[in-house]
Order: structure tokens, then C-alpha cells, then sequence
């Protein structure tokens, strides 16, 4: 088996400058570095911490050098309803290391772990290298289906070892889970003794209010919750830098035990920490924000204009994407192939299901593009729509 | 378990200056960054990539970006008897990273993964990651001894997966196995369809000539032996960075399946690949090789005034650490206590060994202390093996 990004992911020119194989490309989930990232501030802090001799050993500590941990648990505190400490931070190389870094950790070989059904397809890959078995439960505009994740408690009892779940801004829906929704799979956890993996990747991403708090929120430090994030949306995807917000000290430390990597990019890891230190962050995540919010408007006003009726989708209050549901007469795949012909590309939304899935699932990202390209986008999508449904 | 490298490493300022536990550390296999790192030129070349908005993004291919691959490859094939292709190699982050993939890859939990014994202790850790069993094979002058490894593949027949290696300049024991030995090892994993893992990492960081050809000399791209590399003993260790060369594209490819990290960082990949693409790593490696040599000559001519003749050590030609052997009756945990109490460090060498070993090997690190530091480190050890064999 190959794995391999570009199975969905746009090719790249030799230097990383990012080349989408279609002009009007709606289908790639990454930022526009050229608007995103705060090109001088890094390149300034990477020259001192170079230059200084700082951020050029390596970590010592698997948990990663205490500064940026100092730094990002202060942000984590000042930005969700708990105190973070440093003890309890790993840092790790982006949200999907830390995501194999717990699954490796919780579970065991033929363990079952749980996914919102359709979830952020690429982590099923991620998830299945702990040689473990991945279950969908559905998704629901609320979260998780909590009866089908009861079922699967039943069917699978100690094996069920892991659900990992985006709470906020889920990818590929976009659905924020509500807090009654959030409080009683902590509870599940708890009750059951599972752990929940909540990737809170675009928990700072929203557009007006912040989404519901963290799944975290609703433990005592039981231990029965872990958050992994991600600086890659909110700062530079080429850090590949992200951590694990564990309950404690020694439940941090347990998720040391399979870090392949021994310890993160200590530059990177500095490059972060010096970031949060000087008082950039706060500005760079309203930027953020602003210029994500902006972006969807401008696709959710073309899309308005030009998708017919019959086609369901909400308008996001924040995160990445509009998922689109079309009638059950439509095929995806049609849409798809009539759009690119015209230069237009978006994920079929049936690659985002554990054992994929009727063919009636879209899923666009608006955070790539600039308003033309949005616009002419949206507008080939929408008379592609149409032309399947004619067929 | 709580793994942590502050069990042999020093534990670390929070901006990540090295501040060891003792004066006189001889124990830490830790750069001296303030050395060997070119701050300067890594620094203008972190500014120009930032500043164009290169290595800002993600890596889109699992492989690592195309451009520091090339840039690697031709590196490779400039200093190696083979010749490298960009679709041959996979960038990781760091070996340690490149040798979990691997084990990932080749083995399925309860498989066996034999490596000499002694062999970097750290890497014992990495590999049991994979749910599989790490048994020795002792080490020899010749290399790994080849009539034990006979013995584990009649013993343990198709479980057999990994053979890791370290061929030159050994951590611990300095050895540079021979190309009999190297051929017959090959010859025996293409014989029994296991895989030889070498690490790579000391393979250019020779005094005055350099070892013999890599393992993979001695192979015709069967995909029975993969290397693995390093950034962080030549270039900076806060990289991370690293590689798989593999026999080919599909053999490459194999070991994305479990990169859990998806891709190492752009960003370091790009600096790399651009510090290389600049001519400037042929000239960082000549100074690296002239910088360990001189600290290697500085330590070895203290210890041959000071070392009694009863213990046993040979002139490292390479790598990092002087390896010695204490007669029977004179235990290195002694020599230790004795040694710390005055501030002096080593790595006792019972902790290299799979399943531990008769207390009498000792692992001197040079590449860390100034002059002073080395002469009077040996002195302490050398009066703390007296006044242990007068116990």
C-alpha cells in the first residue's frame, strides 16, 4: 500500500511553493501561506535564536524544552477554562503526530478505536498504523452519535480503547459538538474507561463567538481526556509543530513512551515559543480568524448565489470548510469530473468515511483562494451540480 | 514507564543551553553546538526562505519535498559508492525518527529485531515502539558476529525481521565492522528475506580515512538493507532532520505507510536541502571531521597518560566515544560514584547492552568539553578506576 498525500493533496513545485493542479482549487485544506504566515516575525526570530546559540541543541527532554511549553500552556490558559502547566504539555511534530503518539499509546494491537463517521480522512490512516481496528460512529449535527457510540461500547466492551473526535469546526462537517454533547462522551470515557483524543486543531478558528469549551472541560483531570493541537492553521504549516495537553504530569510523560521521534524540532519548538513570548500570537490568531472568515464569506456568497435548493449545506461559523450534501439522484463523483474538466476541484466527501459511503458528500475549502477564484469556483461547481443532475 | 532521555542526558536550560549535570561531562553524546553549528549561514538561509514564502507550507508528498531530496541525493551519490536518487530517499525527522519508521514498516508486533549488543541504547527504546522483541547479537572487532546472528535465524526462522546496525564508528564500542563482515551480513539478510537497518549517522565523521563502503554497497538494490542518516551531528541537532535511502521508489514508499508524522518539517527541509544546494555541507563536514578529531586527540592523549594499563580501550578513528573495558574486578559503577563526586561523567556501558551486562564497560563522549574540561575529566576517571580497583 502507498500512502500518499497527493492522493488528494495538490503536487508542490520542487521549493513548496504551493501549485494546485487545478486553477479554482477548492478540494486542498491548507492555508494561503503567502497571506497566512508573518513571514518577517519568523524570519527575525529564527535569526536570533540561530544566532544566539538558542533552539540549536537537541531537547533533552522528551516532552520538549520547557520554554515554549512555559509558553504555549500560558496561552492554553489565557484561551480555554483551565489552567494548563507546562508538566502537562508534550510537544509534538503537529496535531497527527500527536494523534498517532496517543493512539500508539492507549492502544494495543486489534484494539478498536472510534471516528466520527465521516472524520478528517487522512487520521484513519494515522490511527490504523497501531495496527488497530477503526469503527465509524455516525455523525450528527450535535457531535457524535452517542446511542451509536453506546452500541459500539456494548459490541466491543475492553476493547473500545480510544474515540477520536473534532469537537469544533469538525472536518469535514463543520459541526460543533454541543456541550451536553461534549459532557456526556467525557462521561462515556469515564464510565466505560476509554480514552477521548479531541483534535482541537480549529478550536481558535471561529469566525463570531468561540465554539462550545473544550471536551476537556468537562473532566477532573481524570485522565479519560486528551487535546492535541496544532500550530499549521494559525502560524506556519512548515513548523510541524503541535502538542498533547494531557491531565497531568504523569499522564503527559506516558504518552512519551512511543515518540519515535525522540523529541521535536527544537528550533521549531523555540521559533513557537519565542512567537507566544513576545506577545505575537494573540494578533496573529485574530489575523487568522479575520482573513479564514473572510475567505468563507466570499464562497459562501457565490455559493448562495449559484448552488441550487436542492443541495444542503450550512454556512460555517468557523474552521476550514462547507460540506455539502446533494440529493440522493446525484452523484459527487460526476460533479467532481464535470468541475475539473473546467478547472474547478473539491474532496468527495465519501473519502471521509471509515468504509466510505453513498456518493452524495462534498466538502470545499475556502482558504486557499482568492475572491475571483472562489467566485469561478463556486460557479463551476454549481452549474456542474446541475449538469449531473441532468444526466 | 516514563522514558526520558535526562536518564542519560543532562537535563537542560529552558532556552535549551546545554547545562550539564557535572563539570566534566564525558557522558553526553551531544554536540558542542556553539562549535559545530554555522549559526550565521543557517540563519540568512532560515531569513531567505521565509522572506519568499519557500518552505512555508506543508510537504504535500510524504516523502519530503522534492528539492532537499535532490539536493540529498546528489550529496549522497558524491559520497558514497552508489548513486542516490531523490526517489529513493524519504526525509524524517532525524534518524531516530527514519529507524521507528523502518521497524514500523518491516516488522508486525511479535516479530524479532536482533542489534549488536552492545548498540545505542536509546535506539532499544525506539524499537520496542513496535511491539516487537529486541534481541543481541554480540559485537565483535569485525562487526556484528555473524555465527550468533546464524544462530537467532535458525532460533527464530521467519520471525526474524531487522538486523540494526551501526557499521561505522559504533556507539558504543567505535568498531568499523569490516567489508567481509558487512558482505556476509548482507548476503545472510538476502539468504533468510530479512531487512539490514544501517544507521548512517557516523558513517562521514571519520578522522583520517574513511570507512568502508555502506551496507547497502554490498546489496543490489534487493531492498534487503535500508540506511538511515542524520543532520544533527554535522550540521545542527535542532533540525531534526534525517533519511531512509531505500533500494527504490516502491521500496521508499513502503516506509511512508507509517509516518506518523505525515512529513518532517518543511521548513528544516528547506534549510537543508538549500545548505547543501549552496555548497556550503562539503565544507561544515570538513570542519566537523576537524573539530571532533581534535577534541578526540585532546581526550585520548590524557587518558593514555593517565588510564591504567589494565584497562582495556582502543584510539577511536571516528564517531564520538571512547569505549572501555574494565578488568573483572573493578565494577564502572564505582568508577562512577567515584568520578561524580569529584564532577566527572560517563556513560557506564552496562545500560548499551539489551539485557544489561557484567559492570565493567565505559562510554567516554569527547565532543562536548573544552580542553581543560576533557584533561581533567580523564584525570578524575582515571584516579576513580585506581581508587575502585583498591576497593
Amino acid at each position: 500500500m502507498v500512502v500518499c498525500l497527493g492522493l488528494f493533496y495538490t503536487p508542490y513545485h520542487p521549493e513548496n511553493i504551493m501549485t494546485p493542479k487545478y486553477p479554482y482549487d477548492l478540494r486542498t485544506g491548507y492555508p494561503n501561506t503567502e497571506i497566512l504566515v508573518p513571514h518577517e516575525k519568523l524570519a527575525s526570530i529564527a535569526q536570533d535564536l540561530l544566532l544566539t546559540d538558542r533552539a540549536t541543541q537537541y531537547g533533552g527532554v522528551l516532552q520538549g524544552p520547557l520554554m515554549p511549553r512555559e509558553r504555549i500552556a500560558e496561552w492554553l490558559t489565557d484561551h480555554s477554562t483551565q489552567t494548563a502547566t507546562p508538566e502537562q504539555l508534550v510537544i509534538t511534530a503537529g496535531a497527527i503526530a500527536a494523534t498517532d503518539l496517543v493512539c500508539r499509546t492507549v492502544t494495543e494491537p486489534g484494539s478498536i478505536v472510534v471516528v466520527e463517521d465521516p472524520t478528517f480522512y487522512y487520521m484513519i490512516n494515522i490511527l490504523k498504523m497501531s495496527h488497530i481496528d477503526v469503527v465509524g460512529a455516525p455523525m450528527t449535527r450535535e457531535g457524535i452519535d452517542l446511542d451509536a457510540l453506546a452500541g459500539l461500547v456494548e459490541k466491543y466492551g475492553d476493547r473500545l480503547k480510544l474515540v477520536y473526535t473534532i469537537p469544533s469546526f469538525h472536518n469535514p462537517t463543520g459541526v460543533n459538538a454541543s456541550p451536553e454533547n461534549r459532557k456526556k462522551l467525557v462521561e462515556m470515557a469515564q464510565q466505560h474507561n476509554f480514552t477521548v483524543l479531541e483534535d482541537t486543531t480549529y478550536q481558535w478558528l471561529y469566525f463570531d463567538s468561540p465554539p462550545p469549551p473544550l471536551c476537556r472541560h468537562y473532566d477532573e483531570g481524570s485522565g479519560h481526556v486528551v487535546s492535541v493541537g496544532s500550530f499549521s492553521k494559525t502560524l506556519m504549516p512548515s513548523l510541524r509543530l503541535g502538542w498533547i495537553w494531557a491531565a497531568n504530569e504523569a499522564h503527559a510523560q506516558s504518552f512519551t513512551k512511543f515518540k519515535g521521534d525522540a523529541v521535536a524540532s527544537t528550533l521549531n519548538s523555540g521559533m513557537v515559543g519565542e512567537f507566544i513570548g513576545r506577545g505575537l500570537y494573540e494578533s496573529q490568531l485574530e489575523y487568522a480568524r479575520n482573513h479564514y472568515s473572510e475567505r468563507c464569506g466570499v464562497l459562501v456568497e457565490a455559493l448562495q448565489k449559484e448552488i441550487p435548493d436542492y443541495v444542503e449545506w450550512d454556512v460555517p461559523q468557523g474552521g476550514y470548510f462547507v460540506w455539502m450534501t446533494l440529493p440522493e439522484h446525484i452523484k459527487a463523483q460526476d460533479v467532481l469530473e464535470l468541475s475539473q474538466v473546467r478547472g474547478a476541484d473539491f474532496m468527495p466527501g465519501r473519502h471521509a468515511f471509515v468504509d466510505g459511503a453513498d456518493d452524495r458528500y462534498m466538502r470545499l475549502c475556502f482558504t486557499m483562494m482568492d475572491d475571483e477564484k472562489l467566485q469561478t469556483g463556486a460557479k463551476i461547481i454549481a452549474e456542474s451540480i446541475e449538469a449531473a443532475a441532468a444526466r
